[in-house]
């Protein structure tokens, strides 16, 4: 029987592009914000008033490079793969210099993936998969499959989708 | 009514790839062969003899930065791109270093299409669309849609496609 396929989102999914996100506005905007109480659509709104004006390290080498790895994406992503296709996809190519260094951060953490289920792209609904796990609506709207909410920060206004709150509640869905 | 979806792969479809491993194959190997001269099965596979030893051409910096473009290609696909929406559809991820060099390039010689339309891949058959135009078997076989197989001097073998010679004959056949 073919395995049905899921489709991975990186940033902010398995990729904790968040944290570095505010540590890079704290390092240049001499602020003091806290990931993890960045936690409502008010105190992000208030932390994007200082990460807006500093947000040319999106296009900057090495800012992609070295990400820490979202806590348990590992650990499921690996049993995930024995059950499921996967596919990394990844709407990168508005930094077309991030491209080379997220290929070589999955090498380092995902090895068994490949460039051969890596996609990177702009629009996400052109991907045939059964599942879509993104942070971002804009990619779950118009996905033929069945799109899953990675929760973040910037869509706690959004209840049209079943929201996956960390990895271990995907695990759980989908294992 | 929504636009139907063409694919359109990048390497000897658009981009005269071809012409660049013919030209940097003569300059390394002492060779002369010209690129509309290897047009059978057996003419290819003497080229490739030449050009297999030097094949890291392809992982170099600057190799995809400066391809010709496919005669006929920027007219036909600016006229198809009024009536279809077009994806531009790469299996670059082998290639790192390729990957900004084919942004710039597709900016200079296709302005209209976007990072947005653009997919830097592995495999191809997760892409849902109506068509897909390739030179690669490898690419056309599990498509959904309708496989187009662009005439290319390493696909003379293959009937089982529908076979385009050129441009002219893609409109021909789509618009």
């Amino acid at each position: 029987m073919t395995k049905q396929r899921i489709a991975i989102d990186m940033d902010d999914v398995m990729a904790d592009t968040f944290a570095k996100l505010v540590k890079t506005t704290n390092e240049r905007r001499g602020t003091n914000w806290v990931k993890a109480e960045i936690n409502t659509p008010e105190l992000n709104a208030k932390f994007r008033e200082d990460y807006e004006p500093v947000r040319e390290m999106l296009w900057e080498k090495g800012f992609f490079a070295d990400f820490e790895v979202m806590e348990g994406a590992q650990e499921v992503i690996e049993k995930l793969h024995k059950k499921y296709e996967i596919f990394i996809v990844s709407a990168a190519l508005e930094f077309p210099q991030s491209l080379s260094e997220k290929l070589t951060w999955l090498d380092k953490y995902f090895p068994y993936i490949g460039w051969k289920h890596t996609v990177f792209c702009g629009h996400k609904y052109m991907i045939k998969a059964d599942y879509l796990i993104d942070d971002h609506e804009k990619n779950l709207v118009n996905f033929t499959g069945t799109p899953l909410l990675f929760d973040a920060p910037h869509n706690q206004h959004n209840f049209e989708y079943k929201r996956l709150m960390n990895w271990k509640e995907v695990g759980e869905y989908l294992l």
